[in-house]
């Protein structure tokens, strides 16, 4: 996830290294059209995902990305709608070894890219479909491949593998203590993995799967297996998509920062809610006027914060919005993945017979509709009290309803107006 | 899942079978405190499910959980809290196959039941953790071993297997086509089984896993494999939570009944979103007062529907209400899972400044409150139009609200009332 990202930890030092995804896939396990690369998560496709996460590491020089020929625009639609830098789409072919080996060649031969991409040490083969790879792992496969030509990333067993007869029935069992299942990132060293396709028969290019043993079989190396944690998973099955999708959610909604600006006297609902949510998700505060703060955005910006309460003791104060949304929209940050924004009206009207009126609710909705453009998901919620003993319990309503818009981020919900 | 219960399918014809699923685990891998088969979904633990699973099959007499002696009390609670029949709770050993013998030993020895179960001719052995598991695959199983003493369920490789030398490198990696993933449920003659429990040593006791080897090589049963369905995997990991959760709100977002009650001039617009949730939706419509459709609603409650919508004039008309929840409790549908009911409004009043009263919010989240006792979420929805040339818009609007509140469930939005 985001968070982690940049070049903090340990890293290859001085090895050139590229990565090689391929993305070709039917998807046909996934009982769907749409092959699972290019299914979307949180309104991205999924490929975007696993590029990004190679795209923030900035010792990989080079992201080859190889689909299908009849995926060829889709994907540099998909590069450009998202920004992402470094990447060159690479023609597959008709076999998962096929699409690899193409994807290599950018790094020798003319007629795969525009021009020539300067050859890596050290080459990375990861599947679009795994998008959760952390840069520990990528960095652990590197360096093993640097030691011993090749690395790849192995996860204990989840079942117990058997061997059949001819006539259906069982054969043996596998201990399964003595065997791994072999995932992905994998690594090599670009001239040894080169050379096993190079040398492989056309059986192995149509019928392999497994990179390893094409080192071993044609390059003698035996691959470091390097054990991975469980976010290596490959996403197989509709399933997979939506435990995706509930992943990133969950990764969006570590942190809320919250803005107030109100009145002397109403300050202390803001402080309860505060504290109310404090308890529940990390929460940056901004209490002066945005304006003043500008620098200080930048940095929960920078932070990577995906959502925000905005507390006002005005009528949703959308003018005093805009600048938020600016600053949202100059970062990017809504570029990959849907901001929350959620306007926090606080009441402490002494009318007791009030209500909402049709034109409030058609003004937040109509700021919403605008705001689902940039990719900004905007909600309302009303804070009301007149009743200072029950001003607690209002408050942590209003927490609760806070958190369950962050989690969610539902779409279909945006301009509604909540009451706490 | 529920829609397709009963034991229509082809079954075990005068084969008495019963499943023992041990419950054991200490869900370690899940990385949280609770073990798995206890985490709760939709509110309802993990094992719940799948003992609901095998309840609904009716040629299955006993169901044997086994679980470890700090969770009896747990486990007995569930079966109390959810009505679940047939069960006898086991207490298990220190691995799993101690649990799984256990489990079978409540048909041969007295002391681990308060009275001996009549012993069945097959017993399915089936984990807890696989809640998604259907008739066809069980009476499969069971089937395949009536006739080959053994039998389980397999599935193809996701990854390569590889095994590793001593020296943490690639040793070799194996040929995927040529072997399986052996999953649950298996299904054994109980006379084999239980002999290759008596028989096998403490070894295998304490560091075996798999069933269908026990069975090999005591009893010399090859047991037969059958290809099972994506939907066997089993909850290992937190994602695999996520998964659970959002394959269960998909199951229960398959259907909904609309009922309306409302004068003539305002039918239109209940007609206009009868088809509008139409397109997306099956729709059960109870057009008339329910009183006079009491044998028509028990028929929609035991086609296993789970969200309902009433349409009104009066506002979100509380009263009228109650009939259908009174016949919901009475169903027991609430009891297994979360019933969504939506109350929408209708409002067609020439007042242009019309406004939402406090009174009214107030109202319907009490209402809310009381309801999410008895496991029925309710959420108000305002349909509210002057304007013919709108019509349209707002009452798609409408369906796109109902049915994310059906497919999102969230129990946090409940009494809140949107507008469309």
């Amino acid at each position: 996830m985001e968070p982690s990202s940049g070049s903090r930890g340990a890293w290859p030092a001085a090895a050139a290294v590229a990565a090689v995804l391929p993305a070709g896939g039917s998807g046909e396990r996934l009982g769907g059209a749409t092959p699972k690369q290019f299914c979307a998560v949180q309104g991205r496709p999924l490929v975007s995902y696993t590029v990004r996460a190679m795209e923030r590491i900035s010792w990989i020089s080079d992201i080859i990305v190889v689909v299908s020929p009849e995926n060829i625009e889709t994907m540099k639609s998909i590069i450009e709608k998202y920004g992402h830098k470094r990447v060159t789409i690479v023609k597959g072919g008709i076999t998962r070894h096929r699409s690899i080996f193409n994807g290599l060649k950018v790094f020798t031969e003319n007629e795969f890219s525009s021009h020539l991409l300067q050859k890596p040490e050290v080459v990375i083969i990861h599947d679009a479909v795994r998008p959760f790879v952390e840069e520990d792992i990528l960095s652990k496969v590197v360096m093993a491949a640097k030691e011993h030509g090749a690395a790849g990333a192995i996860r204990p067993l989840v079942s117990t593998v058997i061997a059949s007869a001819a006539d259906g029935c069982l054969d043996h069992a596998l201990e399964r203590a003595r065997y791994r299942a072999s995932e992905m990132p994998q690594a090599f060293v670009f001239d040894i993995i080169y050379k096993a396709y190079q040398q492989c028969t056309d059986y192995d290019l149509d019928y392999g799967t497994e990179c390893l043993h094409l080192a071993l079989k044609y390059c003698k190396t035996n691959a470091k297996l390097v054990e991975g944690t469980a976010d290596l998973w490959k996403v197989t099955y509709k399933r997979d998509l939506y435990a995706a999708e509930s992943i990133i959610k969950d990764n969006l909604s570590q942190e809320v920062c919250v803005t107030t600006d109100v009145k002397e006297d109403v300050a202390q609902v803001g402080f309860l809610l505060h504290e109310s949510l404090k308890s529940q998700i990390k929460v940056e505060a901004l209490s002066m006027s945005l304006s003043k703060n500008h620098s200080h955005l930048q940095d929960i910006f920078s932070g990577q914060c995906y959502n925000f309460v905005c507390i006002n003791d005005k009528k949703y104060a959308i003018e005093e919005t805009q600048q938020l949304v600016d600053t949202l929209e100059k970062s990017n940050i809504p570029l990959l993945y849907p901001v929350v924004l959620i306007l926090v009206h606080l009441d402490v009207s002494e009318d007791t017979s009030c209500s909402i009126g049709m034109e409030e609710l058609t003004s937040i909705k109509k700021f919403a509709r605008e705001m689902k453009k940039k990719n900004i998901l905007v909600y309302g919620l009303l804070i009301q009290y007149q009743d200072c003993l029950l001003l607690q319990e209002t408050v942590n309503s209003a927490a609760a309803l806070i958190l369950a818009l962050i989690k969610d981020r539902n779409p279909e919900l945006i301009g509604q107006l909540l009451v706490a």
